[in-house]
């Protein structure tokens, strides 16, 4: 039996192990793919910390990671467009093609839904199983580098780009990963003002080098003052809440204009975040949208075309490379924040 | 000098009473209308009961009332588009037309913005004094006694209206005067589906009579596994959240498919509701809109055209109709629930 | 070798046949399905007819027919959701569902789209063979009769909700079958006027049945002085073109309001059609779409909601009941425009 | 009586004159305005040669010119938020307030529309009187010499952003001044591609500039053919029309992919252009928008925070500058087409 190298979440608690296990085997309609990059999610660390919600979703043992890019090495007898040597990345939520959701054009909500390297082995390892129906293509002109950066990337086109940015003032609350890759793509959107709130001076800073216009901590400076100041008294247009913090979504809607719009990636630790509804909300006419997942293709075009046309650079996200072994250097400094995007590269 | 009955908010506290004032003087800008319908919004006993919003923003005294029609019997020197025996009705929202909101084409949501009855005197009274920019002129073919329904009318038309509703499943929380009027709205536009949750059950049988195809009574029956059942699982499409009740607002978004879409009208007691956006809205890739007053005058002209082709018919939700001078029977009604809309005739 | 009965057009030039050809036989990815109902499309009438796009496209012999029901009775290997037994409709446009229109969910305008009946062997026939990705599972409420009707209904709804039209005025430019069916999708919509032209007045009568508030035949009113005296001048807000004549077409922008919407559904005899477009699109700043096929399967969905809802009844369009042998019959009933839709019945 | 300088059309036929003329009386509700900057339009140029829409339209003399930035001098006594010494440009688009499209908060396309310079005297010359409704205060942070160019850069930006063309392939068919504007929009929204198509070798090389990533001539490359190669046979996603040539609109709807977008700025010289609606438009699934004139004043508050924001640089397009006693020079340049943006400074 062949075997090869992976981080597996073995046992219930924090860690996972870097370990031995067999290559798994594909079924008729999947195909196994050899991972060349694979990226560190904020969500593989709430795996890796085993977060209450952890227990009653996650059975184990569970290969870790889906953002990845890799060569297709083998295919299944009913699978159609894929071929071996194709270079290709993942859309990491699995979906079933025949419930509502999907029958609508919105796979990324299907109803049932499965997520790559939570529901089904994933890709912190020198293989992944994948099903045909969500392979995605790699264009040749994207740097090797930036292949598993296209899944979260997505992430960030979908909740920037929901409403046209061109123009606009927009306001990113939290500058972790996705916050930074968004603030690229509005950046290259043609935002006209790019505020930005953290925290963190160190992922402020990276803020700064994607294109924000004016970065600032909460802690220190009266961040509502400032963006009225700027925006003479009208506020941020857009709100791009990116932090899943509920004191910075409250400040990020204070922040927008009456009629403004808002888009929202990040969780947020409460079950039950509490919102001024009325104030912030009804009486402004605020417009809001949830953002999960990727529209499944159209967003994965989108994101090649902005990658490869040079207008979207993300060097500077990149700040740290790992061989997949040392994949817990990276879960550390994702848990500290000293980081932006971090790539493991499993062994040849 | 002459005197006019008005019901006027008097003193800090509940109540108003119902007494003689001198008839309003107009400025160059405005126009002088003699009040012949004005009907009881939610909000109006929310200042007859002085709650607690009210002692910072209301100035006493103050004639209450705003959903109004009437004949214009004066203009001033500076008006323009309004003559003198023109039967209009007023846009509520009294908008500057020059800040960043009013520029954008959102007056609804002006920066300055002032509303009729509460920040300015009202119309339940013999006489209301309006600027000229919130007049609009009435159809002659709709019936006299709906006259001053159209502004309500117009936030259940804005609010069932944000997205399209034809051949869609569609759950209205809360059937108040509001709720009822976007319930005819839904049926009007061709939903396929309206379930509508109230406790009240006089408001449940008024919703029967507008449209709703399937009424419930959350304190009864489980709504989630009614709505589940109806729909295969997979939900309503729409959410019109009418009740400004957290509990119901929960619900709707549990109700809800995932890519669906919610419209929020309702106003709620708590200042801060709790919501779970993780899971009903982020996860679900859920939009959502806040709704307040009326696209001016995108929305009156919408509202005409309904009213006047007959595609829908406002009988059912007026309950009962009194004199001015008992507008307590009315506002008593409104505190119990057992009413639809009523409508209040001054003295001629 | 088992045969069946079937309508083929087997020569170039006008006509077909009534015919016993063999039952034919799926690949791994489709399935085989018993044909119910199947009705008449214009474009089999131009097909029968020959018309000049032909020679270049069919290849012959082939079965004719697209709109239909039927009973799946037999099922490829590789197909995984369909099954024996399954009643079923067939979405027509066979897509590749790996073109980049696929990819970002417009598979009704697929780069390697084929038409049933006209690129591959349709349904004019006691079987029809159909991929998988194309099936649609027919709601048991929906009457046996309308079956069939879902496809074209499909392409009103599209033409139709393009833009909501609820409240709003709208003109219907042609009322062959498919316009005939929009005004009943328009009614359901609550559209406030529904203005209808057309030469033939048999059609007229029918869309009067389906809801048009007035009809007018151009070649004996001055249609463009009717519409502007019902809309105070303004115009209507929604051209529905159906027609495919150039002379409606110009007319339709003719009466449409500036900032108004044109959904275009009709074909032309004419490879250019002479369009005004400084005048009629450019400075009206007018919005305009052409519609082709169905959202796959989005529109299906809705289609089954507004008909199992009973919000709108397609009984009124149904003119003509045929056994599939009389084809004929339809075929020159389509030609002189004295009917609406007609429903063939293969033999048991 | 005080007199000034202006470029006054006088007689019919090819031809202004650059003459002195009396100082323009203003009304109770206009404002006079010293012009500092006037720049040139194709219409101005269609204006100085007469053609023919100019007979049944112009009422002369009449002083031409309509983009412009200058210093209010005089405000009427009705005129309530402009001031004495306020710096501002004007809305060429002279709106009732009062029609359907007003209403409708569309005043780009009012019923009762004058435009200045054509319908009104305009601002070739040193003082231009215009109405309270169309002034626009200017952002101090835009350079002076850009005042003018604000108008045609907001048509520009209502053409390039009616849809979203942030990571999308844009063809620009036609590279005049409004083109090379909106490559510089796209450019600044982030366009994957921006193909540009002329047959002007002059504006080939500024459509380069302001950020074309491909420029063809269409009478020496085949344009269909490199789209097809670039964009793997998928054609591009955006068509902006803004040549007003039959032959190029035709080419841009060949080149552009099912489900796409097209944009229509440019006039026609033919009455009626020959469209291929079947197979370009509706069998494609085409959306369409006319565009004219900007969103008051939504989209000057787009143009404001583009350009102070340094997002998009105007320089390159501005490439001639004259006295306005110079002005024929300009209409010269614009009529052989070597020139970008021409910029006219009345005297002092």
């Amino acid at each position: 039996m062949e075997t090869m190298q992976a981080v597996v979440k073995i046992e219930a608690g924090k860690g996972a192990v870097y370990t031995e296990i067999p290559i798994p085997k594909i079924s008729d309609l999947e195909v196994l793919v050899k991972v060349r990059t694979t990226s560190i999610c904020g969500s593989d660390l709430h795996l890796y910390n085993w977060e209450t919600w952890s227990e009653d979703r996650i059975h184990l043992p569970r290969v870790m990671g889906h953002e990845m890019a890799g060569e297709v090495v083998e295919v299944g007898k009913m699978v159609k467009n894929i071929h071996a040597g194709d270079y290709i990345s993942a859309e990491t939520h699995l979906y079933c093609g025949r419930c509502y959701a999907c029958l609508q054009g919105r796979q990324e909500v299907c109803l049932n839904l499965k997520i790559l390297g939570f529901d089904q082995d994933g890709s912190f390892a020198n293989y992944v199983c994948l099903p045909e129906n969500v392979i995605w293509k790699n264009d040749p002109l994207i740097p090797k580098d930036w292949g598993s950066l296209q899944e979260p990337l997505g992430n960030a086109i979908d909740t920037v780009l929901a409403e046209n940015v061109t123009g606009k003032t927009v306001l990113f609350t939290g500058c972790g990963p996705i916050g930074l890759l968004g603030i690229g793509v509005a950046n290259a959107a043609g935002a006209s003002e790019i505020f930005a709130t953290d925290i963190n001076e160190y992922r402020l800073e990276l803020a700064l080098k994607m294109g924000a216009t004016q970065i600032m901590n909460p802690g220190k400076v009266d961040v509502i003052e400032i963006i009225m100041d700027s925006t003479r008294g009208a506020g941020v247009e857009i709100l791009i809440e990116m932090s899943g913090n509920a004191k910075a979504f409250a400040q990020g809607l204070e922040a927008l204009t009456p009629g403004g719009f808002a888009s929202l990636l990040g969780l947020y630790r409460e079950k039950k975040v509490p919102v001024d509804l009325n104030r912030q909300i009804i009486l402004k006419g605020i417009r809001l949208v949830g953002i999960t997942g990727r529209k499944i293709f159209a967003t994965w075009n989108k994101t090649t075309q902005l990658l490869k046309s040079g207008q979207l650079n993300l060097d500077p996200v990149i700040t740290h490379k790992f061989p997949l072994s040392d994949f817990e250097k990276g879960i550390h400094l994702m848990e500290k924040g000293t980081c932006g995007k971090i790539v493991l590269y499993p062994p040849d």
